[in-house]
C-alpha cells in the first residue's frame, strides 16, 4: 500500500494490528498546496461550521474583456468547493485515530431532549465471528462507549420526524450551507447561461438552497440525511435529487483480506478524495470492531448491510439465519451509530424463480442469503415480514433505509427483466411503511444495464417509490471490461445521474476481480466524482459550472499551477504534466506538449481576441454585414466560388 | 517504456534513432494465450482473407438448461471477434518493420485498371523540417518507393465512385465478412432478446451485413472506407452508423519529445488493443519520415491533418502559408498513402470573431492556424476557396476527407454555441461539394460538452451534414478531471455513439497535460473500444450481445480464465485477480476474493436454479399461485402483515 505524502505538520500515525508488512498511515496534509480549509458559520444555529475547500488562484493574466460588450470577471482570486474530507485537512485539528473525531453533533442531538443514554448490549467475541474463549489477535477501539444514545419511549428522532413537525434542525442548515456553495456565476454572460442550461427531468433545483427547503425535502420523503444519534462525529450531508448529486465508496475487509487500519485509512482516504459517505462491506472476522474503528473516526456517514454480520454469527449457515439474531445484529449496529442499513427486505419468495433462467442469477449477496433462506424454509422473507419491526427500532436511532436491490441484474442481459422489477415494486411499498413510520429512506438500484435501459429504471424508481432517493451501483453499461469497470459503470452513472439518481455507488478497477488497494479506491471515487459533476452539469445544478469555468479559463491562460489546484486530483494532473515537461519554468509558459512553444492554438486564439478587441464590436458587425454582403453575391455567381484558379 | 511480454517465437525488434533511452520493440506477441488469430475467406473475391481473433473456451461446467424451457447454450468452445492488430498477431507472419507489411490490396487496386505508376515527387529537407543541406540525423524508410499510383487522367478511383456504378469491390466484401462477425445469438431466448432490443434513432442496423448493403451505404455517403490507393498494406474497414462503432488514437511526435521509432510502435500497439485506426499528427521535425515509417507498417488505416507539416515548411510562420505550399503537402500525403485528411474548410473569416467571446476561444490547432491566417490577410480561408481543388486531388488516391471542426468548443462552457454551429453549417454545404467529386466524407465534431447537449450535436449533423458519418473527440462532459480526460470524454463517447457517431477519437488519461506514452495509449483505446462496444449494445447492433453473454456465462461458471481471456484487457484482468489471489488453484476456485470461500452469492445461485430445475415449471406456477392467494389474504387482513410478532 503506497503512502501519500506526510509532509504535512502534523501525522496521526494509525497503529497497526494487521498482518500485513506494509505500514498504514493516516494522511493528514491537505488536498493541495493552494487550498486551505475554511468554514462558514450558520445563522439559525450559530454554533454549525461548515466545512469548504478555498482554492487559491493566481491573478487572470491576458484577458481583460471581449468584443461583445460582455463583461468577463477576473476578480475571482479563489473558489469554495464541497468538502468531504473531515477533519483530516485541517491544520487546527488535532487527529488521533485511537481517540477519534469530536462529536460535533452530540450537543445538537441530546438538546433536542428526546433522546437518553442506556447501557450498550454487551459485545460478545461472536460480533466479531469468535467463538466463547476465543482470545482474538485484535485491538479493539478503546474509547468505545459503555452508554449509548437512543430515542425516549415513544419518541421519533428521525430527520424525517423533525421536519414533518415543521423543525429546522442544526444539521438542516449546515446542509443548506453546505449545498449552497455561492452559487456565484463564474462568468456573467446571460447568453451562455441560457445556452447552457441543463435538463433536470423534473428534478426541482434551487437557484439558492434554504434551510427551508432542505426540510420540505426531508418532510417529502424526496431526500435524506443520514445521521445515526450514536455517530455524532459525523458532518451532515443530503441524498436527494434536487441537490447535488453525491457519491459512495464500499470498504470492507473479507475473509481473504484486508486488515482493520486499512479500512480506517480507506475510508479516511476515501473522504479525502470526495466520496460523500462510505459502506462498510466487511465479512468474515473482526466486523464489530473494524466498524467501530471507522465509525468513531468517520466524518461522512457509514453505512452496512446487517445481514452479512448476522451470517457470520451464525457461522456461515444461512439455515441457522433467524430474526432473533437479525434483530440482534441491527441493534448492536444502531448503537455503534451506523447510519444507514441497505436490508433486502424485497426479495420475496415468489420472485425467487424469476432468476433461474438468468445468465447470472442473483448476484447481490444479500439478496443470495435471503433466497436461499426463502427456498430453504419455503417461508416469506422475514426481512418483508418483520419489516415494521425493523422500522420501530430504526427511528429510535435514525438509521436511514437503503432499501438493498437483492434481484439486481449481474450482467447487462439481465437488465430490466420481471425478476428485478417485481423487487423494485415491492420496495415501492416498503418505501411507504417506512415514511408512515417517518423512517428515512432510499432505494437501491443496479446494476449491469446496457444504455438504452438505464432511464426506463430511473422512471420506474420515481413513479413507484414515491420519489424517494435512488441510489444506483453504476450501471455498468457492458461487462466485456474486467479491469476498467469503474470505466464501464462511470458511463451509466453519469447517465443515471442526469436522469435523477441522488447517490451513485462508486466501482472500482478491481470490481469482479480483487478487492480495491487504496490506489482503486482513489480511481474509483474520482472517476465517480466525474460521473456526479457531469450529472450536475446536465442538470443545470446552480452553481455547478463555476468550477469548470474556473478551470477553463486557467487552461487558456495557461495558468498551469490553477489548473492543476483546481482538478479533481492535482497530484496526478501535475504528475501528468512533469512527466513531459519537468522544469518548472514549463509551469509558467505559455504553451504545452502537445504542441510545443511555436505552435499553440491557444496562444493564436489570444491573437484573434486582440483583434477582435481591438477592432470592437463595430467591426464585427461590419465584417458580418460585408460576408453577408459577399455571401449574396457568391451566391448570385453559383459555381463560381469553386472555380479552379488558372 | 515498459515492454509487452515477448515470449512469442517472434521478436521484431524495431531499430532506434532517437534520443530516449528506452529501448522500442514491437510487440508481436498473441494477445492472450487462449487466442489465436483466423482468417475467413471470401465468396465474390476467393484472395480476401478477413482477419478474426478466435478466443478458446473451457467447456460450460455447471448449466444444463433452466426451470423455464429456455434452452441454454453449451456447445460453444470459442468465439470469433473483430482483429484490427494486423499481421503482427499472426504467427505466421514474418515481421520486419525495415521491409514494411504485405501490400494486400495491391493486386485489388491494380486490378481495376483504373490507376497508373509515375515518378514520385522528390523527397526534399523541408519536408522534415530541415532547411537545404541540414543533415538530418534521421534514417529514412529504405524502401521509400520510387513510383507511386494515382488514378488515370479523368478516371476517378474512390470507394464512393465504384459504389455508385454498382460495383462491389474486394473492400467491400472483405468488410462485410469482418462485420457479419457472425452474429448469432449466444443465448436463444427470444424473451430475453426482446427486453435487450436497442434504440438506434434510426440507424438502420442489418441482421445480416451484405456485400451489397456496404455498397449502398458507400454510394449514399453513409459511410467512408479510407484506403488510399497507396496504402496498400491496409487491411479495409468501414466507418458509418450502420456498422460497428469505431475508435481511432491519435499519435504523433512534437517539437518537445517522441522519436520516429515510438510512434511506429505506439500505431502498432493501438491496433493491438483495438484502435481502427490511427491519425499521425506529429509536428516538429521528421514529419515526412515518420509517417513514411507508420503507412508501411499499419494494417489500420493513417488519417492526417495536412496543415501542420504545411505550418512546419514555412517554419511555423502563419502568415506565409499558401495555397501551393498546402497543395503540395497534401499530394506528398497523397503519394505516401495517408488514408483520410483532416481540412479545416469550415473556418471562414466571418465566423472568427463569433469565437472572440468564447472563455476557451479556439482550441483546434488547425481551426487556430487557419483562423489567424485569415485575420492576417482579411481573406477567406483559402481550403474553402479552393475546396474543390482539394477534391480534384483526393479523389485521384481516393483519400477522405474528415472535415475538421476548427471552431469546437475547448470547454463545457463554449458547447453548441454560434461559432460550433455556424462552422457545422458550412461543413454540411461542403459535404454536398465532396459528394458531387465521389470523395468520401465524414464530419468531425466535439470537443467539450456537457451531457445534456450531446444529442443536438448528433442530430445537427445528420439534417445538415447528409448523415457523412460523425467522427467525434469524447466529447467531455466536464472540463474538472485533467489527468482523467479519457474518462470525463469516455461518458460522452458512449453516448453521441449510440446516438449515432460512426468513429469515436480517442481521449487519452494525458489529454492537456502532456504526451500519452505506451500506457496511456493503452488506456484511452481500451476506454474508447468500452464505449464503442456500449454504443453498439444500446443501439442494439446484432451480434454485440454475444461477447458480453459468454463473458457473464463465463463469470457466473467461475471459468476464471475464460473471463480473463474474453475481456478488452486480458492481461490487466489477469494481473488485478492475482493482486488479491494468487495462487493457480484460485483460477479454478468456485469463488472470488470479494466474499471468500464460503459465502458467494453466485454459488448460492446455483442452489436457487438447481431448486428451480428441480422443482419444474410447475412449481413456479404453484408458488405464484400460492403467493397470490397469500397475498389476497394478506390485503384482507390489511395492516395485520405487520402485525409485530409476539
Amino acid at each position: 500500500m503506497t503512502q501519500s505524502k506526510s509532509n504535512g505538520n502534523r501525522n496521526g500515525n494509525g497503529n497497526r494490528h494487521g498482518a500485513t508488512d506494509e505500514k498504514v498511515e493516516i494522511s493528514t496534509d491537505p488536498i493541495s498546496p493552494n487550498s486551505k480549509k475554511v468554514y462558514v458559520k450558520g445563522t439559525l444555529h450559530p454554533d454549525i461550521k461548515v466545512p469548504f475547500r478555498e482554492i487559491s488562484l493566481s491573478p487572470s493574466t491576458t484577458i481583460t474583456g471581449n468584443g461583445n460588450g460582455n463583461h468577463i470577471e477576473n476578480d475571482e482570486t479563489s473558489i469554495l468547493v464541497y468538502d468531504t474530507s473531515g477533519p483530516y485537512t485541517d491544520p487546527e485539528a488535532t487527529i488521533d485515530i485511537r481517540e477519534g473525531l469530536k462529536p460535533i453533533r452530540l450537543s445538537w442531538i441530546t438538546g433536542r431532549e428526546d433522546v437518553e443514554y442506556y447501557d450498550a448490549r454487551t459485545i460478545l467475541p461472536k460480533d466479531d465471528g469468535y467463538r466463547e474463549g476465543e482470545n482474538p489477535n485484535t485491538e479493539r477501539f478503546q474509547k468505545t462507549r459503555e452508554q449509548v444514545l437512543r430515542a425516549k419511549p415513544g419518541r421519533n428522532v428521525t430527520q424525517m420526524h423533525y421536519a414533518k413537525k415543521g423543525i429546522i434542525t442544526p444539521e438542516m442548515e449546515f446542509i443548506a450551507i453546505r449545498e449552497n456553495q455561492k452559487r456565484k456565476q463564474w462568468i456573467q454572460d446571460e447568453e451562455r447561461e441560457q445556452r447552457l442550461k441543463g435538463n433536470s427531468f423534473g428534478a426541482n433545483l434551487q437557484e439558492e438552497i434554504t434551510p427551508e427547503f432542505v426540510r420540505d425535502e426531508v418532510a417529502r420523503g424526496r431526500a435524506i440525511i443520514p445521521a445515526n444519534i450514536n455517530h455524532p462525529e459525523s458532518e451532515p450531508m443530503i441524498i436527494g435529487r434536487n441537490f447535488l448529486v453525491k457519491i459512495n465508496s464500499n470498504i470492507g475487509n473479507s475473509a481473504v483480506s484486508s486488515s482493520i487500519e486499512e479500512e480506517v485509512e480507506k475510508m479516511v482516504w476515501s473522504a479525502r478524495c470526495g466520496a460523500d459517505n462510505v459502506m462498510d462491506l466487511s465479512t468474515g472476522k473482526n466486523i464489530h470492531t473494524t466498524r467501530e474503528w471507522i465509525l468513531r473516526n468517520a466524518p461522512v456517514p457509514i453505512g452496512t448491510v446487517p445481514i452479512y454480520q448476522a451470517l457470520e454469527k451464525v457461522n456461515g449457515k444461512i439455515e441457522d439465519l433467524t430474526w432473533e439474531i437479525y434483530r440482534d445484529t441491527l441493534i448492536e449496529q444502531c448503537e455503534q451509530g451506523v447510519d444507514y442499513f441497505t436490508i433486502h427486505a424485497g426479495v420475496l419468495l415468489r420472485y425467487v424463480p424469476m432468476t433461474a433462467k438468468r445468465v447470472t442469477g442473483i448476484v447481490s449477496r444479500g439478496g443470495a442469503i435471503m433466497a436461499k433462506w426463502c427456498l430453504t424454509y419455503h417461508k416469506e422473507n422475514f426481512l418483508y415480514t418483520h419489516f415494521e419491526d425493523i422500522c420501530e427500532i430504526m427511528k429510535a436511532y435514525d438509521v436511514s433505509f437503503s432499501l438493498g436491490d437483492g434481484l439486481r441484474p449481474g450482467s447487462t442481459a439481465d437488465a430490466n427483466d420481471e425478476a428485478q422489477f417485481a423487487e423494485l415494486e415491492t420496495l415501492g411499498e416498503l418505501t411507504k411503511i417506512a415514511w408512515e413510520h417517518e423512517v428515512q429512506t432510499m432505494i437501491e438500484g443496479p446494476g449491469h444495464v446496457p444504455m438504452h435501459m438505464i432511464k426506463e429504471n430511473m422512471e420506474r424508481q420515481l413513479e413507484l417509490c414515491g420519489e424517494a432517493p435512488f441510489y444506483t451501483l453504476g450501471p455498468l453499461t457492458t461487462d466485456i471490461a474486467p479491469g476498467y469497470d469503474h470505466i464501464t459503470s462511470g458511463i451509466g452513472a453519469a447517465m443515471i445521474g442526469w436522469y435523477g439518481t441522488a447517490m451513485l455507488c462508486y466501482v472500482t478497477p478491481k470490481e469482479h476481480l480483487g478487492l480495491p488497494n487504496r490506489d482503486d479506491v482513489k480511481e474509483g471515487v474520482i472517476t465517480y466524482k466525474i460521473a456526479a459533476h457531469a450529472a450536475d452539469l446536465a442538470k443545470g445544478h446552480p452553481g455547478a459550472r463555476v468550477r469548470d469555468d474556473a478551470l477553463s479559463k486557467a487552461r487558456f491562460e495557461f495558468r498551469w499551477e490553477d489548473q492543476f489546484n483546481l482538478s479533481l486530483d492535482p497530484e496526478k494532473a501535475l504528475q501528468f504534466h512533469d512527466e513531459t515537461l519537468p522544469k518548472d519554468s514549463a509551469k509558467v509558459a505559455h504553451f504545452c506538449s502537445m504542441c510545443g512553444p511555436h505552435f499553440c492554438s491557444m496562444k493564436i486564439t489570444q491573437d484573434v481576441r486582440d483583434y477582435a478587441e481591438q477592432k470592437g464590436l463595430e467591426e464585427k458587425q461590419a465584417l458580418d454585414a460585408g460576408m453577408k454582403e459577399m455571401s449574396e453575391s457568391f451566391k448570385e455567381k453559383g459555381s463560381e466560388i469553386y472555380t479552379k484558379p488558372a
